[in-house]
C-alpha cells in the first residue's frame, strides 16, 4: 500500500513529539514534513533527543511553510489562534486536518471567545468541525476533513460520563463535581519558572481556579453526546508526574449497582476504554504508555435524600488518549483504518 | 532548665524518624530512650543513615522494654493496638503520653471499632484522651496526661473547616466532599510491592474507598468541634511525592464572600496556619518540611438553588503538621511551652 | 504467517512485563504461555494492571508447568540457578530459549560461580550457549538454541567499549573506570524497605562495592569480543528514576581523535546504536522507551604521560537494550526477522 | 543579646531562598534586607510560598539599594561579575561578606578570567578573600571580612580528598577521576526548557564537558589546602532529584587500609563531616536537608602496578554544605559563634 504523507505543525512541543513518535511507527501514514513556529532550519534531533535517524536529520519547516501536493493529512499542534490560520489554509489546499488545539472545539465561536479570551479567527469554519471524541464520533469522524481533538481533561471526563448520562441515572440538578489530576507535561515545553523541576517536584497545586477553560468543553459535550443538560464544578490540579491524567467524579444519582454494567455495555466493543471489574481502581501507571481510558466505580452510602453516590475515577495518558494518541485514532477513521492501528494498547510498565 | 527525657516508641518508622530529628532539636526535650518493634538491639544509624553523633550511635530498646523513671513523657508511633498497649503501660507508669496512633482518636470505642475493625484494647482510657488538633484544643492538651494526635487528613480537613461550621456558612444537607492527595510517605515504611519507587513514580490513584479510616475522625470531630453534625464523602489519593497532602473541599454555603475573613479571624494568632490571599492557591511545596497548614478559597459561581460554590483547598506536610510536627506541638503544650518551640515556621524551598 | 507461540518464565516482574507488552505487539510472535513463581492461578491483568484485555484474562501457571508441544520459544525471566533449571527442561523438550538471567553468560562454570557464590546447576549446557550481544554475535545467535541474554550493566558498557577494543587505542594497563548510574527498575519489583518509594526519591547511592556481579561478565566479554586482555573499576549507582542506565567511561589511549569515527563506522549499520555528533552528550531520557544505546564522547586534555583522556558516555533503556528489549531482538535473530521487528526505535519523550 | 542584622542580596534563587530559612531561624542572626535583582518591590511571599508571616509580608530591595548602616553582614547569592561589584559596595561600606558566587574563589584574576572567560571586575579585592571551607579554613575565616563560600562540587570533593593528600597516600601522576552527580536544584531557577520538569524527570545526562569551571576550583583548593599539586579529570552529571550531591572519587595510592582512619581522625571534632563505617556508603538522603558531609571508602583490588585502588565518595546537600549551609557557618565563624548555630545536623528523612 501507498503511504499517505502526513504533515505535522509544531512539531517540537510535547503533543507533537508523540505524534512524530506514533505515525513513525505506523503502518500507513508517513512523516514526511514537519513545521514548528521557532525552531525551523534545525533538524529534529536537535530538539528531540529521542529520534532516531534517519528522521532525525529531518529539517524543521517554518510553521506557514507551504505544503507539498502530495501531503493528504495535516496535524496542528499550534497554540490556539494560530492553529485556526494553519487549519484554514490546509483545509483551503484540500488536506484533511486533525487540529490538537482548542480552535475547533466548539460549535459556537461565542463559547469559544468567553473560554478563551479571543476572538475565533476562522467562525466560517466551525460548521464541518467535528468533535472527535473517538469512540462517540466515529461516523462523523470518518465523514469530516476537520477533526477537533478533544481536550485532555475533556477527554477524561466525557468518557465516562456519557453513557451514564445517556442512561440518565446521574442527578444533575447541582453543577458536577470533577476533581481532576495532571502530570506536567500537560503544561506544555515552554520554560516558565512554575514549571521547572526544582518547583513541580514534590509540589502538588490546584490550578485554573474558579474556571478552567476546559470547563466549556465539558459542558458543551457532556450535553450534546449525553443528551442531558449539565454543569460542572472542575478543579484540575497539577502533580509531579510527566504523563497521565486521573479524574475523579463525585457523582450522585439512582440506580447506582447498574453503572458499571451501563459503562460495560457502552465500551463492550471499544478496544482504548476498559470499564474495571468491582473493587479495582484506576492507577494512571495503568494507562501510561497507551491509548487506553480505565474507568473505575466505587459505590458510597446513599445520601440523605435517597440518591446513591457514585465516585467514578478515569485515568488517561494526557498525551496519547488525551491529545495525541486520540489525534492518531481519529486520523485512523478519517482514512478507514481500524481504529487502532499503530497505537498502543497496553502501558508501559513500570 | 533541665532538658525534659522523653521515649519514642516505634522510632524507626517516618513518624518514628521525623519525631527523633525534632527533639533532638527541640532546646527542652531529649531523646533518652527508643522503642523500635523489629529493630531492637541495632543503633539508631543502623536504621536511620540521616541521624549524625551521636545520637546516631544508639541503640534502638525492644518496644516493651520499660521505661527509666527520669522519662516524664512518651511519644508512642506504632501501629493502632500496640500502641493502646504501649499507652496504658505508660500512663500506669506516670508518664505524659502522645500516641501518634488511632486508638485515642475517638471517644466512643463502638467508633473505632467500626472503623478499625478490631475492639479497642484498652475502652477505659478514652475517657481521659484529648484530641489533640494543637489549634482548637490547646487548654484540654495543657491539661491531660494522654493527647490522641490527630490523623493526617482529618488535621488538612478540620482546620479549614471548622471555622466554616461554627459560623454556620456552610450546607451539610449532603455529604462534604473531600478529594484528598497524599505523597507516599503516608502509606508507611514496611516493604510492599505497590509502595515500591517502580510502582508509585509515575503513578496516581485513588485507594481506602468505598470509606476510608479517616472518614470515621472527620466526622467525629467536625461535628464535636464545629458544632454541626457534618458527613464526609472522603475520596484519598496517593501520588509520587514523598511528602505533602492537599484536600480539596468542594463547598456549597452562603456568604462565601466573609468565608476568607472568618478563617483568617479565626487563625489570626494561630502560627501554624496561613490563610492565604485572595487568588492565591496553596501548594504542597510551600508547607513541605514546616509544621504549617496552608488554607486558599477560590469561589465558583452560585448554583442552581443560589447557594454559593466555594473550593477549599489545605496543604500540610503529612508528616508534620500531619503527624510528627503536631506531636511536637501539643507536647509543647502539655509541657507549658510556646507551641512553636522547636518547629519549623517556613517550607524548605526548594 | 503463523504465528510462533511463545512462553515467558517470570511473567510478573519488571522484565516479565516488558517481554509481555513487546511480544503481544510482535507481528509473529504470540504470548501463549505464562509462569509465575508465585502468582499461579491469578490473571496477567490481577498482577500487571496495564495489560488490555483480552492478554489480561490470561491465567498465570505455576513457573514449573508443562509446556504445549506447539510452544517454539521459550523466555526465562527467572532468578539466576531457578532460569538454569527452565531453561534445560525446555531445552530437552526441543524449544528455543533466551534466557533473561545470569545463568548462561559465562563460558566457565568457575567463573558464574565466583561472581555468584553458587555452584552452576547446569554446567553441560554452558558450550551451547550463545552471549546474545546482538550486534556483536548475530551470526552465532542466529545458529543457537539458548541464547543468553546480557546484563544490563554489561550491554551498555560493551557497545562503546569493543570497537574501540579491536581498534587497540585503548590503553588497558590500568583498570578501565567504569562509573554507571541505572533507574530503580532494575533492582526488581520484589518488596524491600530500600527500594520504597521514600526511600529512593531524592535518594541517589552508590552499591554492590568493592566488586558487583556484572564486572566479571564485563571483563570476561570486553576480552573476548574486544579481542584484549580488559580489566574493570566498576561502580554502579541507583538514582530515583523509574527506567533507564547510564555509564560513564573514564579511558584513556591515543588517536582520539578517530575514536568517534571508530565507534560510528562500526554501527553504521545498526539500527540500535547511535553514536551522538561532537558536543552532543546523551540523555537516559533520549532512549527510554526505546530499544536503543546513544553513545557520546567528550575529548579532556592529554594526561602528563602524553595518552589522551576520553569520556565515553552510553545510555539505554535497561529493560528495553539492557534485557527484554534485547531479548526480542535475539529472538528475531534466532528466526531470521529483521532485528528491528516489534521494537521500539525512537524514544518516549518527555 | 542583641540580633546582628544581616542582608541577603540575590533573594529569590534557591541559595538565597535556602539563606532565608536558616538565617529567619537563627538565633543570632536577623534577615532585615533582602535584595533581589528583578524582583524589586514585591513582597517575598509572592516569589517564596514556603516562607510564612511575618517575614513574608517583607518587601524585596532593589539589588543596588543602599544598605542600612546597622547592617553588619552581607550574603551575596548573585551570579558572578554582579556579585564581586555587590561585595565591593559592601566592604566598602565596612560590612562583612560572605560571597556565594564564584569571584572570590580564586587566588588569582587569570585563572578566573580563564575559569569563567570573563575579566574579575575587582581583582584588588581577591588577597583579602579567603577561601571558605569552613573546616580547614576556621581560623582564616574569623579573621577576615570576606569569605568566598566554595563551589558545591569542590565542597563535596574536597573534605575527602584533603586529609588524603596531606598525608601523601594518594597517587597523583595521572588526573584524579572525580564522577559528581547533582541535583536540579543546583542548576538554579531560572527557567530554561532542559530544567523543565518533564525533561528533568526520567533524565540522567553528563554536562559541563570537556571542562567544567568548578575544576579549577578543585585544583586550586585541593593543591593548596592538600599539600600537593593535583589535577582532576571531572565529569558531572544532572539528575531528577532536587537535593543532593554525590561524588564518586575513584582514586589509586598506597597504605589503603588506612585511608578511613585518616579521615575518621581528621573529621574527629568536625561536627557537620561523617566518615562513614566499613561496608556503609553514603546517600544523599542521609544528608539530605542537613548541613552533613558524608564520606564512604570501598577498597578495590590493588592495580597491576601494586597501587591500592579505594572509591571514596562524598554526599552533601549541595543547598547546605554546598552552598547556603556553609554560608551561615562561615557567618558563625566570621562573628564568633559556634560553627553548628542554627544548622541541621540530621537529615530529613524521608
Amino acid at each position: 500500500m501507498q503511504l499517505i504523507n502526513v504533515a505535522i505543525l509544531g512539531a517540537t512541543g510535547y503533543t507533537g513529539a508523540e505524534l512524530i513518535r506514533l505515525l513513525d511507527a505506523h503502518p500507513y501514514f508517513h512523516v514526511s514534513h514537519l513545521g514548528a513556529h521557532s525552531q525551523a532550519g534545525r533538524t529534529l534531533g536537535e530538539v528531540l533527543p529521542g529520534i532516531q535517524e534517519p528522521l532525525a536529520r529531518q529539517r524543521l519547516q517554518a510553521a506557514d511553510a507551504p505544503l507539498a501536493d502530495d501531503i493528504e493529512l495535516v496535524f496542528t499542534a499550534l497554540p490556539h489562534t494560530a492553529a485556526a490560520n494553519a487549519v484554514a489554509s490546509a483545509l483551503a489546499a484540500g488536506k484533511k486536518v486533525v487540529d490538537l488545539s482548542a480552535d475547533f472545539r466548539h460549535q459556537q465561536a461565542a463559547t469559544y471567545a468567553e473560554a478563551y479570551g479571543v476572538a475565533h479567527a476562522h467562525p466560517e469554519l466551525l460548521a464541518q468541525a467535528v468533535y472527535g471524541l473517538s469512540e462517540w464520533q466515529a461516523a462523523h469522524i470518518a465523514a469530516t476533513s476537520l477533526v477537533a481533538n478533544p481536550g485532555c481533561y475533556p477527554t477524561s471526563v466525557l468518557l465516562p460520563l456519557i453513557p451514564l448520562l445517556r442512561a440518565a441515572v446521574v442527578d444533575t440538578t447541582q453543577r458536577i463535581i470533577i476533581d481532576a489530576k495532571s502530570g506536567a507535561s500537560g503544561a506544555g515545553r515552554t520554560p516558565k519558572t512554575g514549571l521547572l523541576y526544582g518547583e513541580i517536584n514534590e509540589g502538588l497545586s490546584a490550578y485554573g481556579l474558579p474556571r478552567h477553560r476546559h470547563a466549556w468543553e465539558m459542558e458543551e459535550w457532556a450535553t450534546a453526546l449525553g443528551k442531558t443538560a449539565v454543569e460542572v464544578r472542575f478543579v484540575p490540579h497539577i502533580l509531579p508526574m510527566t504523563r497521565g491524567m486521573l479524574s475523579t467524579i463525585h457523582l450522585r444519582g439512582h440506580d447506582a449497582g447498574q453503572w458499571r454494567g451501563l459503562l460495560q455495555q457502552a465500551y463492550a466493543d471499544a478496544p482504548f476504554v476498559r470499564v474495571l471489574d468491582e473493587g479495582v481502581l484506576p492507577s494512571t501507571k495503568g494507562v501510561a504508555g497507551s491509548n487506553r481510558c480505565d474507568i473505575g466505580l466505587a459505590y458510597g452510602a446513599s445520601g440523605r435524600d435517597g440518591l446513591d453516590e457514585v465516585t467514578v475515577i478515569s485515568c488517561i495518558d494526557n498525551l496519547l488518549k488525551g491529545a495525541s494518541g486520540q489525534a492518531v485514532q481519529n486520523a485512523n477513521l478519517m482514512f478507514g483504518f481500524d481504529a487502532t492501528t499503530g497505537l498502543p494498547l497496553h502501558a508501559q510498565w513500570p
